[in-house]
């Protein structure tokens, strides 16, 4: 970055022969002064003298410190190049002097130019340990893996205090500034700035509704430097001969339109004009999500005004108090009597290097509980995020939002696993319902989870978690995907007809029915058989784009029945992969099947199933409170979970390259 | 941990045969309640029901959510053990019955039990990635090494608001809370705590002076809970539905008298006496030197107030400059003219995940300077230690304290290098200063750059930087130990009067000399064989202890002279050995060698063994501000260095074997 200093030439017949200049520069800088234009043919030669650290470079000469080096003008350069590398102590306190000589070397004119040397270097975290380094030379850029740089900036959306609301122009209570990430402005140099000049830290107009930047720290409450409509401030000219700490704080996550990227400048600026810059980089970390296979740290339940799932509350005490987790029980008569919990919300979290905070995602459902997390879960290092839309329907409830477990695909890791929701299906363009687009666009814009997006429209509910979830196994893999299958149930029924067994019976929505009842339903079987080709579907996606193996998925036996005029697929039964993974504990909706000797043949399938991975099954009655409202267990809690191990910022790649499907 | 509580029996023959209990247990804690004193020969049977989320065990059998198991007597084991995994939603919301029944199973006696189950959970950042993370296993214990784990607390030795004074009781400044450690109290379970009981933070009597812990961080200024000889605080008992924050800060270093091992805990207190604990410990994190092999970031130095190193400033910031540092030039007036910024203080840094901070440790030597580091130095993220002694000498100078780079000593590794100082040697018992005893008892205590005590009081200055330095190098080694050497002198005149070059002159201490003059006097060679044999006992230490062979060190030419009653060692002429390193950039003090044509032959002689390593050296002239005073360059600057990069908990030994020496 060259900037150019123009003499203002003299005529050597002016009755004034010396002319002094004052020229500003940055540590590092190079300046060019343009001389040729003082010379005219009286000059036989050119004296300069250098006082203070300043390196004068003209041809091939290079002047420092040094008294009287002549030059002809015949060998003079069209330009001096003067740089400085350390700052000044005093304003003016380096000096350059030209002097144009006569034949016999008297004066003719005297040009004095006068130097401050100014540092303008802004400093950021751009070696990811916590700490903000000095002028680290990566600090501008971004590169993604355990030796990678680039300063990460978190969305500051928890809630710190009780009385925090939006409007504040300070920073308040002591724990905000743990959410922020830390700038420093190191000494600038001399006591004072020259004056006319002032250092401005500044953002484009594109950033500045994505960032707040606080200075004065030193007080309780620092002040607002750039926010609310103001992308620029000054810095207090007094405050320059030591470093001066910023805080930052990020207001947005990434999104459709905001890729999560942030440059802040520190101008030196001589009346509005920018002299030089020095710039930095933050990337907002994104919101992650957390697969099954994490363990559980709190299980939230409502509980119902009626009382009806007192016991199931206290049963699931028993299956979460297994797991070492705590079950958070809510109130739900201040949310209308709403149960399902699993739908409201999605429990995830943002992370940079020391900093950290669960974010929970609020779902433009807005039923009963869409107050529950502001009012219970938002606080210290719980953050919010809400993504509105009047058009949502049941396909935008959360219980339509998962993650897979991490998983490689054909060589590509993607160590946070692929989020996974559902939406409509070509083939079945008879159900074409989707999740609103605002909710799928900020899906996409956090990138470390790349999405897939699954077919459920079929579902009456329509929710992915009506056909599918995830159990941590101890295998090589880690997890297996457990499928909701009507054809495993239609085998187990079928084997029980072949024993002579065809009295037995199953409970379900519309009564206890037989063995023979049941196989002799032909709506229900073709019915279950066309669900079954949607769960096959499924079955494909998942496979191609998590990279699975038939081996590592479990189907385990489900039935449904169509409902309303579209036919869409209602749980007949307790619909058992709507269960809550613990780790290896697993709370399952009782399926109330066939027993033989008191043991339900359903049961007892599925215990075949999952035990021999090392998981132990609770079934667990949900029948009244949930399965009669048309969900289960999963569909009535949520789970705060663990987060991953792996920082998102050391990953190989950042996944940015992952392209969105083309139907998007 | 197994608590006892005891059931009151009640006679069968009581009017009132109902009698119920409160019990508060903890998560996890198992209970242990004796039962067969409540049993007489008219009970056949004992029933037990329980409520809400226990296991109860009694000999075989395990008892959860049950209704009405019964045992008899006979069957009965001595206790119940019982036990809860979830904290309770409500007081006594769980409950165990006893009834004791007779052969009609008609109830004689009944024993209600109603438990109240609380988390008591105090979490920190165990695994040192920055963030508290919950209840990590081994948040009690301390592990060295990458895959190690243990709390990190920094002393708050920095100052973050210009007025802020030892006697505040609150945390002010939003700055503050980032020298903190955090600790987190996870949510305790009901809304309050049943009466009588507390929740209290407690350190031992031990551990109450080293450190402060805040709670209240929701304001702007905290509120002291532990700290001011309170070693205790309670908890406010409404705060306990969500996970309450609070902050620890370090007050000292490690020392002889604290090993920096603090254990922090969180106990349920009844009336004062302690049911249970949880505690977490911290290190507190060491005082760590920089060694001459680390990047220089700012250098200080003295103005003095005639003038005198004037010139000698603007060339050191050309070298300075160089470097990529800054020079930072400190008036000399405000501190009655103390020139010698080497002495008065040692630049280090102390560091724990996510926090960082330069500690200037101030020596004993109090004169003019004293003041500077904390009127100049002290600020955001630096801090400022002290140890005072009226006893100090020379020797307490930190011109004597050095650190080297890192090295590896028959197979022990030390990352952060050793600590140098100067003391006396048994061989010369007529020179048997040594460094204070705090001073040097401080330095042992940090660990982690175990000290080696050279032999320096044959020096009139005292100083190993008169004789030793260090020199990174582009070898497999990475520097070079620079030592000075009489003998070495003695080389080069001997060969310049082999050359006939006996007219040639050395300006020294006392005028201008020939070499001629030089080789005959016996005194002063008799004096420098005396030297160079202390020398040659210090290269032997520091080979044997920084495992260094002939070809690490590099032999400088320098002369002294026997000075005073003692004949202890005075620089002849500047000692180039004194010399400050700057990256490659050595600003070495001008020699006044004698010359042939024109070039330094003493100068020549230092080039040719530096430069093939890479190094610059510029010869600074420093004979009147500085060598006429009896000091050098070095002595005289002072320099703020980059950290290592290597986090001291990371390596893989924390050193802590390392003895201190038999005549320590």
């Amino acid at each position: 970055m060259m900037r150019n200093f123009k003499i203002t030439p003299l005529s050597s017949n002016s009755r004034v022969n010396r002319s002094s200049h004052e020229v500003v520069l940055v540590t590092g800088q190079l300046i060019n002064i343009p001389i040729k234009h003082l010379i005219d043919s009286s000059v036989e030669w050119v004296e300069l003298k250098v006082r203070g650290e300043l390196r004068v470079k003209q041809a091939n000469l290079s002047v420092l410190l040094s008294e009287k080096v002549l030059i002809s003008p015949k060998d003079l350069a069209d330009s001096l190049i003067v740089q400085g590398n350390t700052y000044s102590e005093e304003l003016d306190d380096r000096s350059l002097t030209i002097n144009l000589l006569d034949k016999q070397q008297n004066l003719i004119v005297s040009y004095g130019l006068y130097f401050t040397v100014l540092r303008i270097c802004l400093d950021v975290d751009a070696d990811r340990d916590g700490v903000v380094e000095e002028n680290n030379p990566n600090k501008g850029n971004w590169k993604q893996g355990k030796d990678g740089y680039g300063a990460i900036l978190l969305v500051n959306s928890d809630r710190d205090r009780p009385e925090a609301h939006e409007e504040d122009y300070h920073l308040k209570g002591l724990l905000e500034i743990k959410d922020c990430s830390l700038m420093v402005v190191r000494k600038v140099g001399p006591k004072r700035l020259p004056s006319q000049y002032d250092l401005r830290v500044w953002v484009s107009e594109e950033n500045a509704p994505y960032l707040r930047i606080f200075d004065q720290l030193e007080t309780n409450y620092g002040h607002e430097l750039v926010g609310h409509g103001h992308q620029q401030g000054n810095l207090i000219k007094q405050d320059i001969t030591k470093d001066i700490f910023l805080a930052v704080e990020g207001l947005h996550y990434r999104d459709i339109d905001f890729d999560g990227i942030i440059f802040i400048n520190l101008s030196l600026v001589k009346d509005n004009e920018i002299l030089y810059t020095d710039r930095v980089r933050f990337q907002v970390a994104p919101w992650i999500m957390t697969p099954h296979t994490l363990s559980p740290q709190t299980v939230y339940i409502a509980r119902i005004a009626s009382g009806s799932n007192y016991k199931m509350i206290e049963q699931m005490r028993f299956v979460v108090g297994a797991s070492k987790a705590q079950l958070e029980v809510v109130s739900s008569i201040r949310y209308r009597n709403d149960r399902w919990m699993q739908d409201e919300i999605e429990f995830g979290y943002s992370e940079s290097p020391g900093h950290f905070m669960y974010v929970v995602l609020n779902s433009p459902r807005d039923r009963g509980l869409d107050e529950f997390p502001e009012e219970e879960l938002l606080g210290i290092d719980v953050g919010h995020i809400t993504r509105k839309n009047p058009e949502a329907t049941t396909l935008d409830s959360f219980g339509n939002l998962e993650v897979s477990p991490p998983v490689t695909v054909d060589g590509v890791d993607y160590p946070f696993g692929r989020i996974l929701f559902g939406g409509n299906h070509s083939d079945a363009p008879e159900y074409s319902t989707r999740m609103v687009k605002n909710i799928r666009d900020f899906l996409y814009a956090q990138k470390i989870q790349p999405p897939i997006e699954l077919f459920c429209d079929w579902l009456e509910v329509g929710h992915i978690d009506e056909f599918m979830t995830f159990v941590p196994t101890k295998t090589a893999k880690g997890f297996k995907l457990i499928l909701t299958s009507p054809n495993k149930y239609y085998e187990i029924i079928q084997a029980l007809k072949e024993q002579h067994q065809t009295e037995l019976t199953q409970r379900t929505r519309i009564g206890d029915m037989s063995i023979t009842d049941l196989l002799s339903n032909q709506e229900l079987l073709q019915d279950n058989q066309r669900f079954q080709r949607y769960i096959d579907w499924n079955r494909d996606i998942l496979k191609q784009k998590l990279g699975l193996r038939e081996d590592d998925i479990i189907d385990i036996p489900g039935l449904f029945q169509g409902a309303g005029h579209q036919k869409r697929a209602e749980t007949f039964f307790p619909n058992m992969v709507n269960m809550l993974v613990l780790d290896n504990h697993l709370a399952i909706p009782k399926p109330f099947g066939p027993k033989i000797n008191e043991e339900c043949q359903i049961e007892a399938c599925v215990k075949n199933l999952l035990e021999p991975f090392g998981c132990t099954c609770y079934f667990i009655d949900n029948w009244e409170p949930y399965f009669l409202g048309r969900g289960e267990i999963h569909c009535g809690t949520n789970t705060r979970r663990k987060p991953f191990q792996t920082k998102w910022w050391e990953i190989a790649s950042d996944l940015t390259e992952h392209q969105q499907p083309n139907n998007y």
